[in-house]
């Protein structure tokens, strides 16, 4: 068995897809054609029960959700290709807390944002949850920029997963803050040869 | 140096306290006597910028925050003592899977019911936000209680750190949900010799 990623274009796969391209190995892409911000269809909850993608099945018929688990999987599962620092090392510590911050602090808001009917049982409240999403949006990158000084990547001269995981947040917020180094990190990653691509069958110039 | 954790009684550092003891290395402990549900002085945020706890000092000086990277990293720093799976293994990658998405969708709700004024803008809106958070714990309870059959621990026979880091979350929601495996998985935490009095003293008979 070959991993396969069930994803749709434009979402958090793209950092979980660019992991695989990394780490050199097969992989099956099963793509929904649905638009962000619309439920997935209810049978998929019999592969992940959350309803969310990425999910990726692992060769040995395993099942992995949540984008910043499944890149620090692979991390250590590829231990020769780079992804990510040895674990148990201060560098893999660093590597892990801002993975988690990112995921549990600026994906979540994100999602807030496109999902609201998730987060508030008023419909009349939507649009003061966007808002309070897109501020705490802000301070978290503002947070993420200082950790990634003095860069380029958040490990200095070597790139992990974690910044692909972070540029690609950072791009959903569409330059609202000032971020010399998530700007430099990111167009690091537009320009990888083999990130480069995926970004661009993802988000396009943004 | 030594480890130091910087937490607030009830609080979240309760699972790194928990592991820190398993295994078995000194460290200092830090508490606040603040509440939870009120935010911490504003000179913490020169420790932890996002102003959370708990917050680890490593001993080579390394700040940690997000307690679901904690127990990632102690698990792997300490190999020898049981906290977790090996990196890489298929065990290591549920593990993984298991916090993360206990951190993003069940620790995050837990923090939208104590602190709403983070979440919305509108002073108005905190009880349909604290109604929706709730909505989404038992929801996602329910997801970890099946992940948790046929147990007694997400790994089978094996206790990890996992395990604390859910009957935590599970103790908070007090018994709104009926979730077997999880009640009986709080009560070997609730009985184990090292972590039993760390638990008593954070959340008593809870």
């Amino acid at each position: 068995m070959i991993y396969c990623l069930f994803n749709r274009p434009g979402s958090g796969g793209f950092v979980v897809e660019a992991a695989l391209s990394l780490a050199e190995t097969s992989f099956e892409l099963q793509e929904f054609e649905s638009k962000p911000g619309t439920p997935l269809h209810e049978s998929f909850r019999a592969t992940n029960p959350w309803g969310q993608v990425p999910t990726l099945i692992l060769p040995d018929g395993g099942t992995m959700t949540e984008a910043a688990a499944i890149l620090i999987h692979l991390a250590a599962a590829f231990p020769d290709k780079g992804l990510g620092p040895a674990p148990g090392t201060s560098d893999h510590a660093k590597f892990l807390r801002w993975l988690v911050f990112a995921s549990v602090n600026l994906y979540e808001a994100v999602l807030r944002r496109g999902y609201p009917f998730r987060y508030t049982t008023d419909p009349g409240g939507h649009g003061a949850l966007a808002a309070a999403a897109n501020a705490r949006l802000k301070d978290g990158l503002a947070v993420l920029e200082a950790a990634l000084a003095p860069g380029p990547f958040l490990l200095g001269e070597r790139m992990s997963v974690a910044d692909i995981y972070f540029a690609m947040l950072f791009t959903w917020v569409h330059g609202e803050i000032e971020a010399p180094h998530l700007v430099a990190m990111k167009n690091h990653i537009k320009a990888h040869p083999v990130i480069g691509p995926i970004w661009q069958r993802h988000f396009g110039d943004r």
